[in-house]
């Protein structure tokens, strides 16, 4: 991480300036104290926007008509409501993103290309369009209000992910912003993934997408709680210039700095959503070093961090490198048992493919810790990838067993 | 099933004519009540051989010297232990595994290219050959000694897999057995899958290697407890003829029948591992038609057994049809949404990609039972998969977190 980079207390989506939000409680989300369900995020001036998107076949129409107008390179301001995914209704489904969008761009005075929408919810059920149309006029808009727009998102996540960061460059202060929703699925049907990310930055349309690209790879694509894609995820970014300066693009001094930025941004949100996994205690960082490719070192971290084996391992702070070894096996990426070296918070467990004696007691007592490292060399390559899991936990099990539907 | 095949009451690898089997108890499963550790399987006579091995890249050095032997199509004896897997040990593991090959030949009269071993249990742990030098000569072979073997190999499974069948063609009577052991991980590192099937058909090589294949590719590549593949899985088919008649090929009217015959010994092992795996109480079968290739429908159906969603769905006796459509919609797979068809036991809970109203306490009590069965119908072409998974329990977790290294 670069120093230039300083971590805003409180930061959130209205810390880069020239960004409102707020939310208002509509009334599809009962089943929560913090009762926001439904809010938006504007940029007061034209911007740049960015998007990654659900690979689900399965997919909300919400998301559909979002990635129609990114692709438009119009979209200014979000509307997000949490209770109700508008996933797997049919044809009700298109109508009712269009709607959202055509009611946020009438409030905001903007066209409806220029709205992205999120729902994160309940599957199989329509959205309460009375309720919407009713919500979406009573959104009070401000330029701090992130924290507002933060806990309209939620759904069964126990806490907020918001996150800023700020830095100099060409004598200009940039900020990049963000919030986001995870966790499991408690309630039916629940397991999407959302965020927004703002920037002030100036930032050419097609740099921009390269950078959220780059950034999702990096962060929420290598987190997994109990699957890796849902019909609604969505991860949206806008720049909306508002710090001046010039254009950033892929060539410009200011190009790396920015990337970190947003890097930093995403893998504090990804980790965040990992922590408030279901009936999860402990996060888990898995690293490979030395493979052969970086996709081979991206198999192997994901399908160490997704193993049952390894993630029930962890819950019992059990140093069990025999599952670690065998989902790597199972990986794809290529492996010679004799060049393996596994290491446990830095202690060394095994070493050209043996396992070697060390302080047992000292390793366990690292693994009852909340944030444990794992770190693999494969000696075999210069490529390298970190993913990022939580235990599994009986509570996990309890919870989503419960007779829900 | 066809009719003409009937099952063999008590039967195993011994059941088919030619066959010998025994155990013994060499000292290295202290960890269960019936002791048996180390066994063999023998074709009185010289046998047709075919083998299926791990994909992974992580492999025990007994998984290389039994493909090897198969490739050389040599192998009529097979030596197999339990309690220490023989992997990841270094170059130790290919010396032990070698004295193994060549001290069942001895005892046998072979040559030690004629034999396969198998190897299952903890894995970075040396074989204790001492015990295994003992072992081997104390083996009583008989032609009922089948149940001895299926003993031999079990690790944490709960009962012996055995199954055989038999059929009349040609006017003699075919017989194919096998046993199998699976089972996931409640010591360390020990989730290998083995089954060896045997059979006094007279089987052309190349088609007996086919026929295993597709048996495997249809039954044990379609079961998920924790993971698709371990250090040390091996399936082995033993053809030796004993029957007598005409060779079988491909093009031979028996050749059907035949591969019937494996296809069912195959799916009921399959079955049975599912129906032992750690802290499960239900069996669920996941059937998917209508897919555009039955590489799709392979796909779907394995994502949706292997999601931890939809299996504490399944703990939960809860018709959660939206984790199956989620799991679906990450497989893979070509799905048009509003073409989907559910059915839970046959009730119809989803049409045309929504969900309909049925009587759920009906469907509630159906997955109450042991054994559940979900179909999925894509409407999209004529492909169809089947695979079978068990719920994800509470002692499960507990199980697998235990500390035990």
């Amino acid at each position: 991480m670069s120093e230039q980079i300083r971590v805003i207390e409180d930061g959130t989506i209205t810390s880069p300036v020239g960004f409102e939000a707020g939310a208002t409680f509509a009334g599809m989300k009962s089943y929560r104290e913090d009762k926001y369900d439904l809010g938006i995020v504007f940029s007061v001036s034209p911007c740049s926007c960015a998007g990654t998107f659900t690979r689900s076949t399965v997919r909300s129409p919400s998301v559909q008509l979002t990635e129609d107008n990114v692709g438009l390179g119009k979209v200014r301001a979000v509307v997000a409501n949490s209770g109700i995914a508008n996933a797997v209704v049919g044809e009700a489904g298109r109508k009712d993103a269009a709607e959202m969008a055509k009611l946020t761009a009438e409030k905001l005075g903007l066209s409806k290309e220029e709205i992205g929408v999120l729902s994160t919810g309940i599957i199989g059920m329509e959205l309460p369009m009375a309720l919407i149309r009713a919500g979406i006029p009573k959104i009070e808009l401000s330029d701090d209000g992130g924290q507002f727009f933060a806990k309209a998102i939620l759904t069964t996540d126990t806490f907020t992910k918001q996150y800023a960061v700020s830095y100099e460059h060409g004598g200009r202060t940039i900020t990049v912003g963000g919030v986001a929703k995870g966790s499991g699925m408690i309630h039916p049907n629940m397991a999407t993934m959302l965020a927004v990310v703002t920037t002030d930055a100036p930032v050419q349309d097609s740099f921009l997408q390269q950078t959220l690209k780059r950034a999702v790879d990096y962060s929420f694509n290598m987190i997994s709680i109990d699957g890796d894609t849902s019909t609604n995820d969505t991860v949206l970014l806008l720049a909306n210039g508002a710090a001046s300066g010039e254009l950033i693009t892929s060539d410009s001094d200011g190009a790396s700095l920015f990337k970190e930025a947003v890097d930093q941004v995403c893998v504090y949100l990804a980790k965040a959503i990992i922590r408030d996994g279901e009936g999860s205690s402990k996060v888990f960082e898995v690293q490979i070093q030395g493979a052969q490719t970086e996709e081979e070192a991206r198999m192997a971290a994901r399908t160490i961090t997704d193993s049952n084996l390894v993630r029930t391992a962890v819950h019992g702070s059990d140093p069990n490198w025999g599952r670690i070894v065998a989902a790597l096996g199972r990986s794809g990426a290529t492996v010679e048992e004799g060049k393996l070296s596994v290491y446990i918070n830095d202690v060394c467990i095994m070493e050209g493919g043996l396992p070697i004696p060390y302080f047992k007691d000292a390793v366990i007592q690292q693994m009852q810790q909340s944030e444990i490292a794992f770190r693999i060399d494969l000696n075999l390559g210069e490529a390298s990838a970190t993913a990022w899991g939580c235990n599994l936990s009986e509570a996990y099990v309890t919870f989503n067993s419960a007779y829900t539907t």
